[in-house]
């Protein structure tokens, strides 16, 4: 059933479609059902953003339409969003209403509680987006490959459904159906909770030392990437979405407590016996308290245990994959020719990663492949000149 | 000074050089020595571990050697690090003797109240690693081109600094001398807090929906890829280092504190509000108690900023790279294909990142490339017929 990203021909979903809202993703859907011929109707709070839309190709201003819209899309900032969606049921009482914010229940809630009509409305969270913002960021390519989340309330209508679903698959899409309550959990768990620790971790280093932030490795680069994420944006987020995401938080802190207490143990504990002779009362106090090395393991344990439930590429269990680590000379073609070098010698890549150390004109690319792989690789790649890293 | 990765020509470590510890990291400075032309003598507790060790090329038995080490490399794991140093001063009264523990202060601390003869020890933390352990991972040029904190201490001899500087720059890493606190507290702030909340993020997911997980995108796979990592290896590090450790956790505490009571203020102030009108007390209730949205704000800007201050390639500020995201087929050598068009249109790639949704034939790469080049950089891709996303 799912289109995947190469879906081409006609589109099943029967237009005009309504897009109010033309940032990046709202565009990007316009652009995406013109490319299918869909007709795409457009309207923004801001007069300019309707118009660059138009421009890149999304569709035309909704002041010119004529038709009313079979369907529409509301792709407004996730604090308007209700609002938005019921003044739209209640001016095209045809259309099937969705939106595209990334919580789903405040938004069902406050339109339960309007009184508007649910038969027709079914949210949408397409799991997508870029660094970039703004109608001429959009692609119509944006939700390949991606998941759609389809949320129908117990009001709505199979038709509504089935017409938000046929949306994510016209957009090259997986439609994936929760409920919203589950949805809102799932973000919660997979992006808000991990934003939120990546700003914290990346809070920490504003009054760091320059010479401490010079030993950052790859690993502090992962960890604090989504922290460059804009502020207002997850605000209007995290707000909408507390009630699943402050159970997460405080179980998190509950661990966050438990570390930082085994951790002052064992300080407590190195003291007493650095003070002593190393083998008197001071190791004796250790066996007193909890075991503080055990907690410590336990919590690095349990990251361990939950890292590995993480679905890798194709969506099947993270395999562990052999990886070779490459030396690239800092030139145009360079990591182009190493991957020809791996394609030639007739194994698939399956992940590639890059770092780079600060003040030095060489990269370090992590090849992965295949378990049982990574000894001919090495000798393919060392046979044709390159220098292997850790 | 630096050397950089392409080191090569005469080693200006005079051996033979001991290694205790045939680990990775303890046989690939045997590997790296070797390749110099330095003789390097291999001891470990584990004899199994000294044959692989020489087997890979690492160095020859210290059983067989004859002549006294002019330096000592410990690469024993942190907790059993200065019991281990302290052991190779004594034996070899002419030696210099380093270790490669990545924690400083609580080694030098035993080393000390010891009585130890501090004039010939010297610290190193080469910031090198890999996902692989053991003496059959190991690399000649695991160091290349990475970072290798070289830490004296007030007793340290010039000459004992030198030795371990010229070891450093011989296996092709960036000597950075810091005293040990120094030390200690950056790798807190750029290693081992990422390290905690890394391990507390992918600890949530332990209990997870599968259908939660299947909507994980890259940001989760980024935030948790260190939380992977060993648990006995971290619990003496974490442990070692909970001086450094447990300040940056603590106000990471404080921020998360301030965050979920936010949260909590926000939530009920949208109960409140809805169980009203919608313009009552609830909403005014607002007014009353902290501003929720500017605390979560706040923690998400200090996220910007921190982030922003992590050196990027080359050292540099971070940039701002325009970014290409271009559909890629998963099969060989298409991603090859991708990065000679890249080359061939003279642009340099600077940073590269594939992403791959579940259950899809195709994969996202994420082209970066200096400012101002994204624009002709989608053209010429385009063109060759690429097809591009979001």
């Amino acid at each position: 059933m799912s289109a995947g990203a190469s879906a081409v021909g006609p589109a099943a979903t029967a237009g005009p479609v309504r897009v109010v809202g033309t940032g990046l993703l709202g565009a990007s859907v316009g652009l995406g059902l013109r490319a299918l011929g869909v007709e795409v109707q457009l309207s923004d709070p801001s007069r300019t953003a309707v118009l660059l839309a138009r421009d890149v190709g999304a569709g035309v201003p909704a002041d010119d339409a004529s038709v009313p819209p079979r369907l529409v899309v509301v792709a407004a900032p996730p604090d308007v969003t209700a609002d938005v969606v019921r003044a739209e049921l209640e001016a095209w009482p045809g259309a099937v209403v969705t939106d595209v914010a990334s919580v789903k229940s405040a938004v069902l809630a406050e339109l339960r509680e309007s009184g508007a009509d649910l038969t027709r409305y079914v949210g949408s969270h397409p799991m997508a987006g870029s660094e970039r913002s703004g109608p001429t960021a959009a692609r119509p390519d944006l939700f390949a490959g991606r998941p759609w989340v389809v949320v129908g309330s117990p009001a709505s209508s199979g038709e509504a459904v089935l017409a938000v679903r046929n949306l994510a698959v016209d957009l090259g899409a997986s439609p994936v159906m929760l409920d919203a309550r589950t949805h809102d959990e799932a973000v919660a768990l997979v992006s808000h909770v991990p934003q939120v620790a990546a700003s914290l971790v990346a809070a920490r280093l504003t009054a760091a030392d320059p010479a401490a932030l010079d030993l950052s490795g790859q690993g502090l680069r992962d960890v604090t990437r989504v922290a460059a994420s804009d502020p207002a944006l997850w605000t209007s987020i995290l707000t909408a979405n507390a009630d699943a995401v402050v159970p997460v938080l405080e179980a998190l802190r509950t661990d966050l407590d438990a570390l930082v207490d085994a951790l002052v143990t064992a300080r407590v504990a190195t003291a007493s016996a650095d003070a002593g002779d190393g083998d008197d009362e001071g190791a004796a106090g250790l066996g007193d308290g909890p075991a503080p090395h055990a907690v410590v393991a336990r919590t690095i344990a349990a990251g361990n245990a939950g890292v590995s439930r993480i679905p890798g590429k194709h969506g099947g269990v993270r395999r562990a994959y052999d990886v070779v680590t490459v030396l690239v000379p800092d030139s145009p073609g360079e990591l182009a020719r190493l991957l020809a070098d791996v394609g030639a010698a007739g194994i698939n890549l399956e992940e590639l990663q890059l770092d780079h150390a600060p003040h030095q004109p060489v990269g370090l690319a992590s090849v992965s492949v295949l378990p049982g792989l990574g000894g001919r690789l090495e000798t393919e790649l060392t046979g044709r000149g390159w220098r292997l890293a850790g």
